[in-house]
């Protein structure tokens, strides 16, 4: 009997355990594998799991986990150290269709996680494969991107761990970019501009002052400014100033005392997150003016070495990301960064999430073209 | 065995049944007994059924009930015929602390109802003991004022029997005015004003357009309107537009493709409500505009002799009713109205509702005597 329970202890796949990861695959079934374990945010852990025991034989690498986050480093005393990052998390999958498992359609792989971003996690693995690299490496398999920043283990690495990154010259953020390089990224800025009046029936608005109409001012000025392109490093950041929500009102017979106006700043990686909320501040003067959040951006850092390397290497065009990734955390930590990765970022989270398989190839492509 | 179901059958009151109202009782308890009845719209029958038990013994009168809601006619060939018309349905009571029972401070009746509108409901009673009154009366007692317009009686005796009212000359609603004359009323009017844009990631709004940007046209329209104040048989009847809502955006990083503002006009009772819609659409011309909702005011009809008679023999201050009432519901049917009763309608709704005694008492006074 003791014998018997013993036995039940011994590992074997039970049915609903994924298959190893084979990272000597093709990357497009690489990419098809990581997928199929199905991992929406906060169920990352068989994903996780799958990763450390396909990176564990490697011998060039050492691996360290932090929840259901990897980073896993060579030590190879290069010159030169690189960040290759993605998230390992997906935003959940459609019911009707669902779009898993993948399937392929002609020149496509379909499915969740194939754009954002599985594929270029895939691309990781097939690198992390690569015995002795050009330049140190730092990989890093991570949870939580799609949720509250909290769940990051991005974030958790920074609180925990800095020193696991904090000593690379260089990072890519494998975000699906359409394989193109996109370099670092804009800072956004959420700010409620308030304007107060005074409740009163409608029927007797003269008792009352309307904070609606109030409003009226907060939007002329957003209409009036004209916001900076900003070339840094020799990119160009279109920044945007724009009210997002606006809300006011409580009842259909009654004057409103109260009215909100959402605004959302996105500004160039030369501006810290002081000057942004300042120009804020500044621009909606005499209004109530709170800052609900703001997240810094990330210059791109092509006038450094190990970036101008990566970009000569891809031979790839290059342009300013517009949106806000996590390369910002990497420049919080004082690490330049640049987003590079397979698949339309217009598909990530879409219904009919799809990449190329073309764009899989040439991006693992380029990549060890870097590495070699 | 037979004869004592019988027994069972024979009405006694119940432990939860009221009192039977006492008409002779002075104003005041009146109004008390009346709002001790609790009677939160919806649940209205046990108020109805009093007052029914109460004009039963009056033989000058004929009642006709339909639902909760009473018509109790004189019949006496007098030159005019007068509406006495009141809702018996209250909003729900507060209940930290509560304010029923009703109670005496002072010279204040506290209690819900008291102001909004049972206070008027027991000067309608009270009036409904003169049995020789100087013109014809019909007097309305009815249910679901307070909530959506479908369960109003008023509305049901427009509906089944007009004939019960369109024979009137006036009508006076007991709703609270501070027992002076408010006459007629403005009417009301509600449009949604929508500004249509195109989506697009709030990082790259060039790829989109921004709805609430939009918006401020509409508020800017709303700001230099010059709001007419009309006059009609004799009252200043001061119009109002105003936007007493506004909501546009999805999420914070989203630029929103539709902004709605809400749009309320007061309008003057010489307008009809195709009048007040036309300039709605003219005002907001090049957006799209929809009319939820339009209700016609009422002229106080001062220019006609039941309505002069009125005002002298009362001896109060006349001014125009800057609000919306069901005297729009007599005006729809040709009889103009207007508004006198006991108690200050700010109080009306309020957890502190509370109406003066010598309000009560001297609208009771003064409806009396003109029905001497």
């Amino acid at each position: 009997m003791a014998n018997d329970l013993d036995d039940n202890r011994t590992h074997e796949a039970a049915p609903g355990d994924p298959a190893p990861l084979d990272l000597t695959a093709d990357v497009v079934s690489l990419t098809a594998a990581l997928c199929d374990i199905e991992s929406v945010s906060r169920d990352e852990q068989r994903v996780c799991d799958a990763i450390e025991s396909a990176l564990e034989p490697l011998e060039h690498l050492t691996v360290t986990r932090i929840g259901n986050t990897l980073v896993a480093r060579t030590e190879l005393g290069r010159d030169e150290r690189v960040v290759l990052a993605g998230h390992i998390d997906t935003v959940p999958l459609t019911v009707d269709p669902p779009n898993l498992p993948t399937h392929r359609e002609g020149d496509d792989l379909w499915g969740r996680g194939t754009v954002d971003m599985k594929g270029g996690v895939a691309v990781q693995l097939k690198a992390a494969l690569v015995a002795e690299p050009s330049r140190d490496l730092t990989f890093v398999f991570y949870e939580g991107e799609e949720i509250d920043s909290e769940y990051n283990g991005l974030l958790h690495i920074q609180q925990q761990r800095p020193d696991l990154i904090e000593d690379a010259d260089f990072a890519v953020l494998l975000e699906p970019t359409g394989s193109i390089v996109e370099g670092g990224c804009k800072g956004t800025l959420r700010a409620e501009v308030v304007t107060k009046g005074i409740a009163a029936h409608s029927a007797r608005p003269w008792n009352g002052h309307n904070a609606i109409h109030d409003a009226a001012e907060v939007l002329a000025r957003l209409a009036e400014y004209q916001p900076e392109t900003v070339v840094v490093d020799g990119l160009e950041y279109r920044e945007a100033m724009n009210a997002v929500g606006i809300t006011g009102g409580i009842a259909g017979n009654v004057i409103p005392d109260r009215c909100v106006v959402t605004v959302n700043y996105r500004y160039a990686p030369d501006k810290s997150e002081d000057d942004a909320a300042a120009l804020v501040d500044q621009l909606f003067s005499g209004f109530v003016v709170t800052i609900k959040d703001n997240a810094g951006g990330a210059r791109p850092g092509l006038d450094l070495p190990a970036a101008q390397g990566f970009v000569a290497a891809l031979g790839v065009d290059v342009v300013a990301k517009q949106g806000w990734t996590d390369v910002a955390r990497f420049a919080a930590m004082g690490v330049p960064a640049v987003n590079f990765g397979p698949g339309d970022p217009n598909l990530a989270h879409h219904d009919e999430e799809r990449c190329p398989v073309p764009q899989l190839e040439s991006a693992e492509a380029a990549l060890l073209r870097w590495l070699a």
